[in-house]
């Protein structure tokens, strides 16, 4: 495993020791990512071993195959990463990435793997985070298993499973009439409350948003590494991927410099899309407008829950890699992300979240304009596991679990509806 | 991959040709099991080849790891299998194979995905399946990626989940006020009804039903190459598994069988123990009663829907391989399961469905009585993802989503409950 470096500010390049814990850069408030020392990592490290060790150590490592390049401390682990890359049935270019296949059935398991086990690491008791609901199901699930306590913060009409994981891990969980924004800065003031109130140190929450501590990030650009080695190290042409926080994309793109640096892959990088629903667009709207940064999207609303993030806090992040790349940032209606849902499951047999539905929506559109060919080689992200949405993805359909319904059993037997056997 | 040599009844071994779609022993309506020619595969394959092949082959290839022990066919693949070997966080023996990373959340996706593979091989367009809920989900998502019709019958209380995605799959849905008993004799009556009405070949359903054909339990198998390879190619002392139709347990011990016969392992045969609930627990009372084995269970009523077979089909097969094995077969209440989810969720970070808290309750009890020590190394199957029950589990927990309220948000804030910020 790799010894920290350094933890570097994205925005300032300020250097901060990663001895204690870390928030923002102390100057200029940019988010920081961890650095190794890569010219020894080079060195002493390759992408042969990676194969290697998982084959070595059977019980399913998933992301932790790539300890060489994260943090040299002992994993709380739930099984999350190394997620199937199923290859599209209908275009030959076409792999899906499925994220859903996930603890907590979200990409979030892998930030939140590294973050709460870095968190563990620094003897940190108590974890905050305001989320659009993904992130506080896998902040609460992790901390369970590390055995420390999560405050959790998310609007209250995330989907049930959101609330039930909250409340099933133990968790402190406050529902919020408001967005992911309100909540987050909620957690802030409670903080700002505690140290008023002189609380001792380790009662104070740490707070573990989205780009706000390092290790989200970290355990995300995992990804990226992943992506390249299912593809047998190599690029693809094109990455989708649904943004809402947007710290995937960013970790991808983080984990390609990484890559190229240790000799693990070269060539073009792939260009990379933001998907974003039409109803919370922040990220495509300053994508559209040639702006270096969002500005808040008023009246977010959207059944992708987890698209519902107003004003991205790696916002300028994204929209940089996303124009370096050659990529766009695009949103797509509900009824698009629906019909879309519906097309996947009807002919791959794979049942999308409304965010991954972003991704295909977005594939699809590119297609028809001939932007894209079905032999490019595309990966598209589904973040989480339809499974997660049943309720939000049934009222989306209009549709309800048919009524108790008696009847005789006819002696030919009619097709669909209800029965009562005899 | 391995060339089927032919198919042989478990009952009274009588051998028949895979050459065309078989259903029962034609003698005496026994399963049937796959069989290969074993001193070739001996001398032909190598344990040591399964990692060597899921290295070279990045893309995720889950239970398809084992292709050298498994049909001659190109797989209908949704990346089943592979699933993580979770360590305990509080019995140092203890492993929980989490079957819930699997697509459409279940184990069942192993037994579909290879049945569903065969059945596209063979040219069968009209697939059905009685189902106590999970089956039929991974059915309708196979039979999707397959392009093959499917006809799916399951009593109108499952989880909701399983009702949407028969829905979104495209699948032919019949929600029975009744038991997956009664589902079955309707798939039958209606395969009859559709004989007598001399409808065209093609257009007969074929009775996908668990040990009515050879290919789940040849799925399933995967599941006893995977706990083998996982612990080193070692038996663990206890297998603890939550037997509804009880294929994964059938198909586990042919998977050892098998391996015996490959060198692949040695020693003793784990403990084989079948979990069912309380409220619906065939297997465990005739087990109790030392018959071979069960009656219909009356009045089958448990939250845990995968558990409710009030008679399975596989019955003495189960019985056989418990008493054999040095197992047993007990039964839980609701009341347990569902405290035993609920410590899994608070000390484990893992949130289980029903079925898998019966295993895990088994555990806790024969710990207590001194039947099982901690450091006794344990696999317990969690058969499906606990957030497929989400609406099940909330239900028996007696929780609700919180209604919306609007209140002030106050200057030091509360912790928990509903709050709108300013």
């Amino acid at each position: 495993m790799a010894v920290i470096a350094s933890l570097e500010c994205s925005r300032c390049h300020h250097h901060v020791s990663a001895e204690t814990p870390q928030t923002l850069c102390p100057l200029c408030a940019g988010s920081l990512y961890v650095r190794y020392d890569m010219d020894k990592l080079r060195q002493t490290v390759s992408r042969d071993d990676i194969a290697a060790r998982a084959a070595a150590s059977p019980a399913s490592l998933g992301m932790w195959r790539y300890s060489s390049v994260l943090p040299d401390v002992t994993p709380v682990t739930l099984g999350e990463g190394w997620t199937p890359m199923l290859h599209s049935k209908r275009y030959p270019g076409l792999y899906l990435k499925e994220e859903g296949a996930n603890p907590t059935g979200t990409f979030k398991a892998r930030g939140l793997s590294l973050a709460v086990t870095m968190a563990k690491h620094y003897g940190l008791q108590h974890l905050a985070v305001p989320s659009a609901g993904n992130a506080a199901g896998a902040l609460a699930a992790y901390a369970a298993a590390a055995d420390i306590a999560s405050h959790i913060f998310m609007p209250q009409d995330v989907p049930f499973a959101n609330y039930l994981e909250g409340i099933l891990y133990g968790a402190d969980v406050t529902m919020v009439d408001g967005l992911i924004s309100d909540c987050a800065r909620m957690v802030a003031e409670n903080i700002k409350a505690q140290r008023e109130a002189n609380t001792p140190a380790h009662q104070v929450w740490f707070d573990i948003s989205t780009l706000k501590e390092p290790f989200r990030v970290e355990g995300k650009k995992t990804m990226g590494y992943e992506l390249v080695e299912q593809l047998g190290w190599q690029y693809p042409d094109a990455v989708f991927y649904p943004t809402g926080g947007g710290v995937g994309l960013i970790g991808m793109w983080k984990a390609f410099e990484e890559m190229e640096a240790l000799g693990w892959v070269s060539g073009k990088r792939p260009k990379m899309y933001a998907l974003q629903a039409s109803g919370c667009a922040p990220v495509a709207k300053a994508f559209a407008e040639n702006k270096p940064a969002s500005e808040f999207f008023q009246n977010a609303a959207t059944f992708a829950a987890g698209l519902r993030v107003p004003k991205p806090y790696g916002d300028a992040i994204i929209l940089d890699i996303v124009r370096q790349s050659g990529g766009k940032a695009l949103a797509f209606s509900d009824e698009e992300i629906l019909s879309s849902i519906l097309d996947w499951a009807k002919h791959e047999g794979i049942f999308l979240s409304p965010e991954g539905a972003a991704a295909t929506a977005a594939y699809d559109a590119l297609l028809a304009t001939g932007e894209l060919k079905p032999t490019d080689k595309v990966v598209l992200f589904n973040t989480g596991a339809g499974l997660k949405y049943t309720d939000m993805t049934a009222e989306a359909m209009h549709l309800k679990r048919p009524n108790e319904k008696k009847a005789a059993l006819p002696k030919s037997m009619p097709v669909g509806g209800i029965i009562t056997p005899q």
